[in-house]
């Protein structure tokens, strides 16, 4: 059986405070995991403020969600973790924030998804070469129960270059590492915060 | 007699800078406390930028805001830590602070309470499972008067799962211990500065 | 003669750190003095970034403004501060910077001051003891001519319990020592903010 | 043939540092580079995140932007900037990030320029000696064909006195060296960021 290799344990706690000097972990809010074997996930343990993890912040579970951690409780979102990286066979990492842009922006529209073009920072997400592409950024509805919530989304995965939205939940996303993880988060975040900024009102 | 011991107050000297690095504590404002006996509290003393404390920032009180450390000087607002203590048997910690969200709501509405719906971070506070529900925030006038603005606030504390806004003066909140009361407080401001960019303009 | 004590130089580096983190001293913007004699001023040297300060970047004026360090060039805002340490005996510490805030709020009004009302952190400032008093902050016109500049805050100054504001340029503000100056400066700060998100729009 | 001496590669690694903690270097946009010698620069490869840089992350390219490092991949963007160091001769460092300010205010306008008149802080800029002025920004409309942007750029570059704008693709500023780059940079985004409060809404 494998265990959470240190370097795995590090990404996280350094992702942590990343997203928390941004703002984007606020209360106990947002998960963080990393993938350390084929069928093995490190993840953050439900509870806890994201900012200031360590090691012990940090759990193993399988690509179903099943704790392999003797006694741990896992945050309910992990089987949306689980789920992206059934998902994507090359996803390494998977980041879970809430930004005030992310949750006003899902919560004040009732479309399925936010579209963004024009910006040169769009060529973060994968298979993007312009800014002239259009790019969607699908919202679901917020949902306690999370096998539902993992059914909604599971149609629209294939297809979430850029990530995907919860209403009033904030946002998911993922890359083959770590650094490119926290990229596409602070990329997506970006273009979050320029369509608040250029929203009517 | 109880003393304060080096945790509690060092609890505070923490409170106090984080919520300085998120601009909540300008100039002067804001004071913080710990419980840490069953009728004695440690204070931050009147005066003083509460991002730069240190132990001699704090003094003791009892539950009735009579001052146990020879000579100090609290603050006026030591009575609203010291009602909540006593409503709250379970209360550890209670944070003050000013955020531009939280005046600014706070004088731009006649109203006696914000709402909160839709939110997933309403789950920080105490007994809340789910983003269905709607919180309030109840609004009490501001006033110089110690003593009356307690009598006005009373009634409402039970029921003020997310703390209280006093109008133009900042937002009262706790917990059972420091890094709730910090995390509740996160997770309120965070509230209230989505709530100030989506307020109609 | 006397010379710059280590702890003026000292404080007015700190000063200037804190001022940058905020954002209140952008590009060479800015400037800040100590009085650590009664008719002898430390002050920031003409250009540079003030977040960036040293022992070296300070020097030695009287409170006509003539340079006392051999060589050195002041700032031309230097008149402002000797005219504030003129003007009020017990005036310690004087600080200038450039927010967002300061310089937009400035700009977009005609009038000769800005109004606060129903703000508890109004009472940072001298003799005020309640948040329904209301506070003045006057405006100036931005001007080159900095001779001309001092004659027309001149006979504002004896009423500038707020400091004041040069459109486009900036704040003012003074107190008896560094760390009131730096609160009176966040207080200040902290209003105008909240003025700006809630002018109409 | 020169290297890269230590402390060009600093400047760089400081500056992107600097640039990180304002958010002008989402994902892994920007880049910076210095001229070490009249035909010499180094410059930031292309990829990875401009606010964790260290040596290995800067590379040599010579005035038409040819890669003089062995097996470096530079960044399309590098021919701009050797566009700068070409008709500047006394350019010794050139930036260039995406704000939120400088990337909404160009995608919200199809004009060919932002102006500023009025500021104090238009002083930093080359020639500049009062607020009376009234300076151009430049606007480009971006475009992934890098010798196209270079040749829509040239005839505007000789008076753009506050750097320019690519639509949707962010700010280039440069300056006699490092530090005076970095003052320019920030005092063009301070000027930005009280547009976007000005704009009308």
């Amino acid at each position: 059986m494998p265990h959470i290799p240190v370097r795995a344990a590090e990404e996280i706690v350094r992702a942590g405070r990343r997203m928390d000097q941004r703002g984007w972990v606020p209360a106990t809010a947002g998960n963080i995991s990393v993938r350390f074997a084929p069928d093995r996930i490190a993840i953050t343990r439900s509870g806890g403020h994201k900012g200031f993890l360590n090691s012990f912040s940090v759990i193993e579970v399988d690509l179903e969600g099943e704790v392999k951690t003797p006694g741990a409780k896992p945050s309910a979102e992990t089987l949306l973790h689980c789920q992206i990286y059934r998902a994507f066979p090359d996803a390494g990492a998977v980041l879970h924030g809430h930004s005030v842009a992310n949750t006003v922006l899902s919560l004040e529209t009732s479309a399925p998804a936010l579209h963004f073009t024009g910006y040169e920072v769009q060529k973060i997400f994968a298979g993007q070469t312009t800014h002239e592409a259009t790019l969607h950024m699908p919202i679901f509805d917020n949902d306690q129960d999370m096998p539902r919530l993992v059914a909604a989304v599971a149609p629209h995965l294939p297809h979430a270059t850029m990530g995907y939205l919860i209403r009033g939940h904030g946002i998911y996303i993922w890359a083959p590492d770590m650094d490119m993880a926290l990229a596409r988060l602070e990329g997506a975040e970006f273009l979050l915060a320029c369509a608040l900024e250029r929203r009517a009102r």
